[in-house]
């Protein structure tokens, strides 16, 4: 492996654990962080628990984009939060309205050749600048903020070679679409998607923004674009020419897998409700009524995007009946949108032009009305997820949702050409654009006067228990095939503002499946001091989000039984001290009830070695007699002690006692240092 | 009283009945209507229900500003509603997002000599055009969109003489501070406060329209300026030169009250919570620390306003820990803005620039942080009205406002000359103003084809039986003195969804009180086929909101017994056809109680002849011998006639069967049709 892939260099850059066989754990440095608010809260409250003195990141970020609405005091309080521990723990803040996330990181931020992970599922954007960006819970990102390596599997790294000239009216959100169109939602499942070839002349820095966010929708790890003159064109705009560095593939390297993208090929697409994998040409569907029209969200960020939507209204009136959002990216952004006049031809056409974030992405406003179809440049389009019951998001290009918006249809861009006698408009960029960087509060160089405001709706996590050597707890709930993490705790306006109160937000653990849930969780803690809960296959499926471990261990669980576990699921269960146990024989599932009391002994010992781990199931509620199941668990020497331990934050601190404190609060992660971790 | 002031000769002009003695009942004829979207669904349901034809009036508008935040597709649906609505009853629409209300109507609709009626607070606000502008209830709206006249009592004038020139850092939200120091927020009851006086010119129209504006939070009936050079300037930079007239009080007119303000004593001022009276001087709470400034609202809609605050930040950072948040007026108003830099100043020093709209002026959005101060230059703060308990709202200038963005705490602008060494900025207005009328959507000249667009939450309003003759119903409630239209139906955010949902939204009434309100009104329907409610003094105070009367008649409410009624309140109750009665004897109010069934008998003839009414009170509960009671009502001739009919829309109905339904059609209000109102 003399000639390597962009991918292969830069986890050759950065690994500390492990080999660089696809399928095997590695740990790797990260030098970046990006956190926002709405699992920022958490990762901030992890850093509390850690006790961690200053992060050790090269950059770590706090974006306040996703809660912005603010219709009671949690929002805003969770603001304040943010800013005082960001100063606390030496992490930049990026105030509310300032803009999203991904974009602005990759302005003020982003450096080709190093790592990052974030705690948002589209932090692969970065990849657009030579970056390996990964998203992951929230404890993950916390732990490499505290100088800890990443573990992930070493991935496939499929490289896709983009070849010709992009037509007129098609964009970059179309190449991404046509991805999705090839390999559907799991289709990058364990793979880096790398795009090489002379086809990225193409395409801008953001526009490769635009591929790389929207990959995480292929199941992708991440996606990586090469360091080259376009992203030296891109850094030297903001500012920070001096931030480039060159990171191309080897000449003659080689991929696990290949495929190639004609560019000239490309037409217009659209993915229907309620999947981004759902992609026909927009042509297809072209002529239905639509009632809103969204540009903007980290999927199409640019300046171009936005320039190129009021381009094509400029001087008309949006239909009537359409609802013309425009969500602006960032304040800098609005502020080059003012000088090339973008931004008047979108008011004036009728645009609502809202505060910069995420907004309707996200759910926060901007649902649609009922029965009416909604045209996003957004990422996702999973039901409901805008909001309203029963939508019909279609995500697409800003051409195409510019175009609807003037007909009051789906519309085919390319059609603007006859029905308005339009000339496609091409986005020229600048040498330099307006630069904005009031809004990026630094963290001092010692921040440990600072004092965490905690509103009352911000509650430190509470002390988790290492794992103990018996337990005699109660199945809780029996559950079957593909439970998700909205089943086991949802999302939603009424839920997402406890996101920061785990005592409050606990109260909604599996309330999907069964109301009674949380009741019959607090009497079995008083009652048993725990409980499990058993499940079939695909355990936890979905988000990332770790309130879905967090909050039931809050309640007391201490072990999953199932078939077999999604798989960042199953990474937090580990970073919370829940045991993911396996059944080894599956026709074992049916031997276990709800309402059955089930005893652990030894377990200490047995989980150390890998021993099988016995069941006691005593049968409750008939009286019949006792029966033995065995279970295994798959957890690397790594985790084993992480889950002993009751956690990654017991873990940490931990370390923290028996070390050199001072040493820990000046060094960097090394070689060395990783060690401690195993 | 051959020499009138202006609000005299606006009356004498428009009066249809009675005659303009102060205290007395006068119908006067409506030229103009306003409608915002909260309130607006209702009365179009209701123009819906009276099965009217077109609009009568000159103009009438639908504006969409204040259910903008779309959490769910009721909004959206109620958007799209509106619309069809306003196309198919001759209605203009301003779309979401255009702006709001009260400063688009100005810009775009009003006319000086005019008379409007809103279902808004604040539509007072045209009085800065010398326009005669009542807010009131959504019927009220209805009736006069339909072509009846408008029913009030005569108000007293208040004169009040501006004198002398405003100082640098003091602008018009001081002056109608200082009134709110002088006169509290009950001190304009029963009155128009009239403005005269060299002091005059140096107020700019929307200037006068802060004033004419907030004049609301003193409770008067409307604020009435002249229409002088100064507005025919504002009309002219509107391209509406041709639509003022010149309307000046008469040398030597007298009024029934008089003050003057010497402006070259103004300082700058500041409302404490919680509420607008809670007047002092900003020197007083300067140092004050702050968590969130909010620029906007209809009491500070002026491109003047914002180019200030613009100015004043310029070049700046406004503080970390503060959220500023900037809610443009409107679209016309960001395109003036960006011509004239004010945009980019306030953008570039952090401002969270919002869709144009209402926002937090009405707790959409914008809550500020628990036990911090919110700076707004609203008109109200009321608590909790931000949308979090506890709040701390002051209302300040926009000059106040900016100048504490900057340092963090309440600031006296006029200390920006030795802070900053800064000059006051003064606003050059200039001759012409960009104007885009884009998004105001004409309505054809035939609508009778438009179907209404009703989402699953919008429903049609139930037909209100006439009065029977007698009843035997249940008392539900008994309350004390001062019982709120909050109590009676809650706002909120769970329940403004629901605004157009009568059965819906009538669960919560009472429910503050008395949750088991609902359920009892509920079975007291099906077993006695209504209810009443008893009171004491004040009945239904606050706002001006119709649910209070239609969610409890929907639920079966035949009439209320109380002392007294606070006034909008009780022609609501009127308008829904609720019998309002009074205790003749106000010690009988301790003789009935909640579970005593109560007997009318001859109740028509009783109501129309003004008999005294007879109430028999059966204790069910303790079964104590039955008492009987004599009541009263004060309704005049017209509302007895509405009453009996059961309320306004059956009235109106008949009306349109008892002669040609085609004359109604084309007449507007003439002195004649108005008669067969009686």
């Amino acid at each position: 492996m003399s000639k390597l892939n962009v991918t292969q260099k830069l986890i050759k850059d950065h690994l500390l654990e492990g080999e660089m066989t696809p399928g095997k754990e590695i740990g790797i440095k990260i030098d970046q962080a990006l956190l926002q608010d709405a699992t920022g809260t958490l990762v901030q409250l992890e850093l509390e628990a850690m006790g961690l003195d200053k992060a050790k990141t090269e950059v770590a970020v706090q974006y306040v984009d996703h809660n912005l609405l603010q219709t009671d005091f949690k929002n805003a309080d969770d603001h304040a939060f943010l800013l005082s521990a960001s100063q606390r723990f030496g992490i930049w803040y990026s105030r509310p309205g300032n803009g999203v996330s991904h974009p602005v990181h990759m302005e003020r931020f982003g450096k080709p050749g190093k790592t990052m992970v974030g705690s948002d599922s589209h932090t692969p954007a970065a990849g657009s600048l030579g970056m390996l960006a990964i998203g992951t819970g929230g404890l993950d990102v916390a732990a490499a903020i505290a100088g800890q390596p990443y573990f992930v599997k070493m991935p496939q790294v499929m490289g896709v070679k983009l070849t010709g000239k992009m037509p007129d009216w098609v964009s970059a959100k179309d190449v991404i679409l046509e991805m999705l169109r090839r390999y559907d939602v799991k289709g990058g499942v364990g793979k880096v998607i790398e795009y090489y070839g002379p086809g990225l002349k193409e395409l801008s820095a953001m526009d490769r923004h635009v591929i790389a966010n929207m990959g995480a929708e292929l199941g992708a790890t991440t996606t990586v674009f090469p360091s080259d003159e376009i992203t030296k064109k891109f850094l030297k705009s903001q500012g920070r020419e001096e931030d480039w560095t060159e990171l191309l593939a080897d000449e003659g390297c080689s991929y696990d897998l290949e495929d190639e993208i004609v560019l000239d090929d490309l037409i217009p697409l659209i993915a229907l409700p309620t999947s981004p994998g759902n992609v026909v040409p927009v042509s297809e569907v072209a002529g239905k009524k639509i009632g809103q029209v969204v540009i903007g969200s980290s999927a199409n960020p640019g300046i171009r995007d936005f320039w190129t939507a009021g381009a094509i209204v400029a001087g008309k009136a949006t239909r009537e009946e359409v609802s013309f959002d425009i969500n602006p990216t960032s304040r800098q952004m609005i502020q080059n949108l003012i000088a090339n006049k973008g931004f008047e031809n979108l008011i004036a056409a009728g645009a609502r032009f809202h505060q910069s974030g995420c907004m309707g992405c996200i759910g926060m406003g901007q649902a649609p009305a009922s029965d009416s179809i909604s045209l996003r440049t957004m990422p996702r389009n999973f039901p409901s997820r805008s909001g309203t019951e029963d939508d019909q998001v279609h995500l697409c290009s800003p051409e195409t949702a510019a175009a609807s918006a003037l007909t009051g249809e789906i519309t085919d861009p390319r059609d603007l050409e006859k029905l308005y006698d339009m000339k496609y408009p091409k986005y020229e960029y600048p040498e330099k654009e307006i630069i904005n960087t009031m809004m990026l509060v630094k963290p001092p160089e010692d921040g440990s006067h600072v004092e965490l405001q905690k509103g009352p709706n911000i509650k430190s996590l509470p002390y988790i228990d290492p794992l103990h050597d018996c337990y005699d707890v109660p199945v809780l709930l029996k559950m079957g095939d593909n439970i998700s993490t909205d089943e086991i705790l949802r999302a939603g306006a009424e839920v997402l503002p406890f996101r920061s109160n785990l005592p409050e937000i606990s109260k909604f653990s599996y309330s999907v499946i069964d109301h009674s849930f949380y009741d019959r969780a607090q009497q079995a803690k008083i009652d048993f001091g725990g409980h499990i809960v058993v499940a079939k296959d695909n355990y936890a499926q979905g988000s990332s989000r770790e309130h879905a471990a967090l909050a039931p261990k809050f309640l007391g669980q201490v072990a999953v039984i199932a078939n077999s576990y999604a798989r960042i699921a199953w990474q937090n269960l580990v970073n919370f001290g829940i045991l993911p146990l396996e059944f080894i024989d599956l026709a074992d599932y049916d031997k276990i009830e709800q309402g059955d009391l089930v005893s652990f002994k030894n377990l200490q010992e047995d989980v150390r070695n890998r021993n099988n781990i016995k069941v006691l199931i005593e049968k409750e509620e008939t009286g019949a007699e006792p029966i033995e199941i065995e279970t295994k668990h798959s957890m690397s020497d790594r985790q084993i002690q992480v889950l002993l331990k009751g956690g990654i934050i017991n873990e940490f601190k931990e370390q923290l006692k028996n070390k050199d404190v001072h040493a820990v609060k000046e060094n960097t992660v090394t070689g060395n240092e990783r060690k401690q971790v195993k």
